[in-house]
């Protein structure tokens, strides 16, 4: 064990601190994997001050100054943990073009820049990792990129939320409104105290980007994925949905259809047998569906300091052998296919619709012939209790295409006297 | 793509004839991924008449004699796919020492004699890979070997047979006794006409030798394992777990306390809420306890042509590219640890105990104080309806020790008056 490998880290937040304890924990086994001793040389802060015990701790030194890491040549990988562009953008860059290496777990600066990130690190001849910034513990990008390399994807559906996940289970076991299980979350502190990234399904069609890139080989922009979150999702819904033996969950899905490819996230009704509708709580998973395995899935926890900072230590010990073994600069996926959306008329599902129509004879039938008119088909008609004023119906359709549920959706929006209440496809 | 990469293929069964139709469908992802066209050359059958028209198809040529591959110094891998103990191990080690690389799916022989191949394709600087051999599509040694290896993995419970699993779901879904789910799992063909090997739990010993190697860096042997499977396994069991909020799995289970390991195959009381009760019909999961990432779970199909196929491709693939960057004869597995069994006195866990009594008085007061009197306290005691000649009891139990359990079950089993119809581990 003489080799040793120096690390330079960016940031000391909840996941920065976690990685010298994971390389501490289970030094023993690195070594005995990789044939190198890893450890931390310097860590760039906001405020050394603020950081030294930690440092002192665990025996590396502190800096506010990006370039005495660059300067450092000892140091041979960058781990950039600040998050958000900049200035974790430029910093990576000027790693890369110093020529050294990068693994992050930055999931919005990999989804808005990773094909420039890429394509400086494949010029320096650098490796650039980043399997934490998808669905945190879970190995989904390596995995991927190694072992469905034989296989032929066609559907991704992701619960890559912890958040929004946790406060869904909390809403269909305790009970909880919306509201409720939001103030929870945060009392845990699995929810920031502005959630709009969590709860709008921004953070998860981040995510969706990279797994559609090592999926399909796709460049899909943030703005390519229809995204809708679960704020103010009613609780009749999630009941609802339970009493039809679905459960509600936030679903990232990128499909592939001969050469173009759909992705959204959003509210989405899973039969309960199927094996997301029992990931539970803020754990994560991703439901792969291929011709070749056929279905499988990767759970795990989304988040965390600990299995964040072990998913950002197995890419420092995939760039510590490649090291060794002289094949550093290659990509991290090297599968590329054309980018095309699937146009809305070519993407099927089937729909729910929750609706608040006056409690009064003839609207089933009204309801019915405009549905009917846009050429849908029902499976299920509901009439729940009402309150002798309003009544709430709810719709579950055959298949459909995207453009015809659009269609329903804007014909009920335009009858005055009704109200769409929410829209989710169903999974089968 | 200039280079081709050949292959020779020994056997054409179910998974034999699933790599030339895999390779085939994938063919351009393949090339991509790995700059390489790969090609099946040769294939070892017994019969050549019988498989003529499959390698027209796939246009490879047929032979008798192995000597034939050996010879074909185009051939750089072997694909081993005959199964079995000999002559499977003899062809591999033979190809090895012609400086072939190897993938096979042969759990049997990589759990009897995996050490032994494993140092003949160490010494002749060959690849040797087998993700295939454990839990057919789900790349769990990969995942063990590369994503967990910043982790410190320390149990690892699996669902790795398929037809013992597809017969206790459908023994809960559709209340079928034992024999009706035999019956049913051999008419799909997910059993054989001989379902010993699986209803025993002796082909998932074999795969949790291979799990343990990898999670644990540990040899042990089949015997070391104490097996039982699902052989006459009473529906009223089943029907008790499910009241009492658990499902009932044959699980592979290999956990390390300390510097030792205890292996263990067995019915388990699985809570409903553990996302390996979830795991239905004929699929497989492997669930990871690990310092690091926590809990983690891998679930797909176990067998089956076309996903053991593509884990086969996943395993040729990952040599195509260690040839082109000059990187092979690396382990597959690098993990190495001293092996050490853990005693029964050190093992602990909660038990169910089913026992058939006399229905009169007493009963309940006798078996609780002879429970008692082997230091063992009781979670839940339980006297289902009975017949008025005999009733059954059921017990489950605070944690103790396997050493307490056996105990138990020698303590009951000296009673004359009462038969000890099951003993289950139950999981928390």
């Amino acid at each position: 064990m003489g080799e040793t490998l120096k690390l330079g880290l960016l940031g000391l937040g909840t996941v920065g601190s976690g990685v010298p304890l994971i390389l501490k924990e289970h030094q023993e086994k690195i070594s005995q994997v990789t044939g190198m001793n890893i450890s931390i040389s310097k860590a760039l802060v906001r405020d050394t001050k603020e950081k030294q015990t930690l440092a002192n701790d665990y025996d590396f030194s502190l800096t506010t100054n990006y370039e005495e890491l660059i300067q450092d040549e000892e140091i041979q990988i960058i781990v950039e943990l600040i998050g958000k562009i900049e200035p974790a953008r430029s910093y990576i860059i000027r790693a890369l073009e110093s020529g050294k290496h990068v693994v992050t777990a930055n999931k919005d600066l990999l989804a808005q820049h990773g094909n420039e990130l890429v394509e400086v690190a494949r010029k320096n001849h650098c490796d650039l990792y980043y399997e934490a910034s998808v669905a945190g513990g879970i190995p989904i990008l390596r995995t991927i990129a190694n072992s469905l390399a034989a296989d032929n994807i066609h559907k991704v559906l992701g619960i890559i939320n912890g958040t929004t996940n946790y406060m869904l289970t909390k809403m269909v076991s305790d009970q909880l409104t919306y509201e409720e299980a939001l103030d929870q979350a945060q009392a845990l502190g699995f929810a920031e105290s502005d959630p709009t990234n969590d709860v709008d399904g921004i953070d998860a069609a981040y995510k969706m980007v990279i797994l559609t890139q090592f999926a399909f080989g796709m460049n899909v922009s943030i703005k390519d994925i229809e995204t809708s979150g679960i704020r103010g999702l009613a609780l009749e819904d999630i009941s609802m949905a339970q009493q039809l033996g679905y459960t509600l969950k936030l679903i990232g899905s990128s499909e592939v259809k001969e050469d173009s490819v759909s992705v959204e996230v959003a509210p989405v009704m899973v039969p309960n047998n199927h094996p997301l509708a029992a990931v539970r709580d803020e754990m994560n998973a991703v439901f792969v569906s291929s011709s070749g395995v056929g279905e499988s899935m990767y759970y795990g926890p989304g988040a965390g300091a600990k299995p964040t900072a072990t998913s950002v230590v197995s890419d420092i010990i995939t760039i510590a052998k490649n090291i060794r073994l002289k094949t550093t600069g290659r990509l991290f996926n090297s599968y590329k296919s054309q980018t095309k959306l699937t146009k809305d008329e070519d993407i099927y599902s089937k729909y729910y619709f929750s609706i608040d129509v006056p409690d009064k004879p003839g609207q089933f039938l009204k309801l019915t012939q405009i549905v009917t008119e846009s050429g849908v088909s029902f499976d299920q008609l509901i009439q729940q209790q009402s309150d002798g004023k309003r009544a709430r119906i709810i719709v579950i359709t055959h298949e459909m295409t995207k453009a015809q549920s659009k269609k329903v959706v804007e014909v009920i929006s335009n009858v005055e006297e009704f109200k769409l209440l929410a829209t989710y496809k169903v999974l089968e």
